[in-house]
C-alpha cells in the first residue's frame, strides 16, 4: 500500500510563497480564497510560479447490489444509460468539461451492462455491480484490491502524459447509500444525520434509507481496518477513485475532491494515510446532506457554494476557473514595484 | 431619467424554461444555483436559447474628496496609479478579464491627475476628484447628471457592437466611504453597521470612519431624492456606473453586480427604478462588511463567497465561467428523451 509513499507537503517556500501573494498589486489578502488556493497550488508543486498542465477528470461509473433495498428513486439502468450519455457529449461533467478545456475520462469499473468495445471507456470492469452489503461484503478485498490498483494506474499514465491536476466524478445508482455507510463507518456520523435524499428521494425514502445502512453497519460491526471498510460497504468506481487519489497525492499532482461519492473516496484514502489531503482542493459543497459533514470530518474549506448534488466531478468542473484564477493572479499580477503603485 | 424605460422583466416563458431545465439528463434541482442563473439568463433573454455575447467589464475610477477626513491608508495617488497598472495589463482585473476572454474598458471619470490621450482609456472625467462631503456635496446635480449619462453612452455603444452582458468595477482611493454612505443614507442603516475595513483600515481607523459618515448623514440630512443623494455622497466613478446599470438594464442586458462600490451604484439605481434588478446577477458576496447588507437590501443571492474585496470588477470576472456554465448546460446538455436516460 501507498501509506508510506505519500509526503506531507513541503512548507519549505511557505514564506517567500506569502511574501509573493502580499507584494502583488492588492490591498494584503483582498484576494479571499483565491490567494488559499494559489498558496496550496504553489506548496505542491514547491514553486512560487506554479503551473496547471493538461487538466484531466476521471468519471468512474459502478453499479450497485444494495440498489436490492430500494434505495433509490432511479432504476439501476441509469447507470450504463448515463454512461452511454458522457460517451455521447450529453451529459453535464461533458458540458463544463469542454467549456473548460478538461480532459474527460470515462471508466467502467463495474457496470450492470455489456458495453461494445470503444476507446473512449476505460474497461476497468470488475464486476457487474457490487453486492448487496445489506447481506454481504460489497465486494472481496482482492476486488478492492484490484480496483485501488486500476485507479492508480490511470493516474500514472496521466502522470507521464503530463496531467498535474486532476479531478474525480462518479456514476452509480445507490452510491449515495454506499458513500453513506462509508463515512459513517470511518466518521463516525450516524446514518441518520448522514442520509440525504441522493437523487431525489423523499423523507420516507431517506428514512428507509438510513435504516438500511443503520442495520447493515450493525451486520459489519467487527471491521475496522480501512480496506477492509471499503470492500464492505465500497463500489468499485469508490475504490477506483481512492487509489487513484492516493496515487495522485503520491506523484503531488494537485487533487480536486468533489461531491460526496468522491468525497467518500477520499475519506477512505484519507483513513489510509492522512497526508492525502495536503494535496486537495475542494471543489464544492454539495448539496447532498451529508457533505457538509465529510468536509468537516477532513478539515476542508469548499470553494464553490452551489447547492448542486449531481455527482460526475461536475463541482470540479465548475470550480477549475476559479483554481485557474488563483494561479494566474500569482504568476500575471504586478507587484507595487514593477507597477510604481504605493505601498501602505 | 430613466425610470418609465426599465421594464419588469418577462415571465411569459418561465414555464418552457422550468420544463426545459427539468428534462435535462439529472436529478431534478441538481445543478442548484446553475439553474436559478440559467432561468434568470433566459427570462432576461427571453428566450431558451441563451447566449453570452462579447462580455465587457466598465471599471470607472475616481477621486473623493473625503480621503481629506483621513479614511484610508492609501494615498490618493494610488488611484491613478492603479489606472496606469489598468492600462499596464498588471492589475487583477487585467488577469481575470484575460483569462475569461471579457473585454475590459477603463474609464477616468474623475482621477486626480492628467492622463496622456490614449485609445486605451476612456476620457469621462467631470472633475479631478469630488469635494469632501464631511463639508459640502460631493458634486453638483448637474455633474452627477453628466456622469450618469456619461455611462450611460458607454452601454449604448458595447450594446450596438454586440455586448449583451456587462459587468462594472471601480478604483478610487476612499471610495468605500462614499459607498457607505449612500447605502446608509438609501438602506436605512447605521455607519457603524455598515462601515468596512476598505482597503485595510484597523479597528481605530474603521471607527474614525464611521464617525466621519454619521457626521456627514446628519449635515446632508434634509435630502431625500435618489440622484441628489447620489451628488452628496457619491463619487464620479458611482455615478458613472449607476447610470450605465440604468441604460444596461433598459437595454435588457444581463448586469453583473460586483463587490461594495459596484454595489452601492446599483442601491442608487434599484431607488431611482426598482425593475433594474430583474436584469441583474450578483457576483460574488464581498468580504467588506457593509456588504453582506446591500445584498439582503436588494434581496440578492450572491454566486460566490470567496472573501474576495479588491474590488475592480474581480469579483465578476472570476464568477464568468459560472454564467458560462450556466448557459452552457442549458444549451448543450442532453434531455431524458435525447439521451435514452429513464426518468423518474
Amino acid at each position: 500500500m501507498q501509506e508510506q509513499q505519500i509526503s506531507a507537503i513541503s512548507k519549505r517556500l511557505d514564506e517567500q510563497i506569502q511574501k509573493k501573494i502580499d507584494l502583488k498589486t492588492k490591498p494584503l489578502g483582498a484576494l479571499g480564497t483565491l490567494e488559499k488556493i494559489a498558496f496550496k497550488v504553489c506548496q505542491i508543486q514547491e514553486t512560487l510560479e506554479p503551473k496547471l498542465n493538461k487538466p484531466a477528470i476521471l468519471v468512474c461509473a459502478g453499479d450497485h447490489g444494495i440498489t436490492q433495498e430500494k434505495v433509490s428513486p432511479f432504476p439501476q439502468e441509469v447507470t450504463f444509460q448515463m454512461v452511454m450519455n458522457f460517451l455521447g457529449g450529453g451529459a453535464a461533467i461533458n458540458v463544463f468539461s469542454r467549456q473548460n478545456d478538461i480532459r474527460l475520462l470515462v471508466a467502467d469499473t463495474g457496470v450492470n451492462f455489456d458495453f461494445e468495445p470503444s476507446g473512449q471507456l476505460l474497461d476497468l470492469k470488475i464486476r457487474k455491480g457490487t453486492r448487496n452489503f445489506a447481506i454481504e461484503p460489497a465486494m472481496t478485498i482482492e476486488e478492492c484490491q484490484t480496483a485501488i490498483n486500476n485507479g492508480a494506474q490511470v493516474i500514472e499514465k496521466l502522470h507521464k502524459e503530463g496531467t498535474n491536476i486532476i479531478g474525480f466524478g462518479e456514476m452509480g445508482i445507490g452510491n449515495t447509500t454506499s458513500a453513506t455507510a462509508l463515512m459513517c463507518k470511518i466518521g463516525g456520523f450516524t446514518a441518520q444525520e448522514a442520509s440525504g435524499a441522493g437523487t431525489g428521494l423523499d423523507a420516507n425514502g431517506i428514512s428507509h434509507k438510513a435504516s438500511v445502512i443503520e442495520k447493515a453497519l450493525q451486520l459489519h460491526s467487527a471491521i475496522s481496518n480501512p480496506i477492509e471498510i471499503l470492500a464492505t460497504f465500497g463500489g468499485y468506481e469508490i475504490a477506483t477513485i481512492c487509489g487513484a487519489i492516493l496515487k495522485a497525492a503520491e506523484l503531488k499532482m494537485t487533487i480536486l475532491s468533489d461531491g460526496f461519492i468522491a468525497t467518500s473516496a477520499l475519506i477512505v484514502a484519507h483513513a489510509i494515510n492522512p497526508n492525502v489531503t495536503d494535496y486537495c482542493l475542494f471543489a464544492h459543497e454539495s448539496n447532498e446532506q451529508g457533505h457538509k459533514l465529510m468536509l468537516q470530518h477532513l478539515n476542508a474549506e469548499p470553494i464553490l457554494h452551489l447547492g448542486m448534488r449531481l455527482g460526475e466531478g461536475t463541482g470540479s468542473a465548475v470550480a477549475y476557473p476559479i483554481i485557474e484564477s488563483a494561479v494566474n493572479f500569482m504568476n500575471e499580477m504586478s507587484s507595487f514595484e514593477d507597477a510604481g503603485v504605493s505601498n501602505v
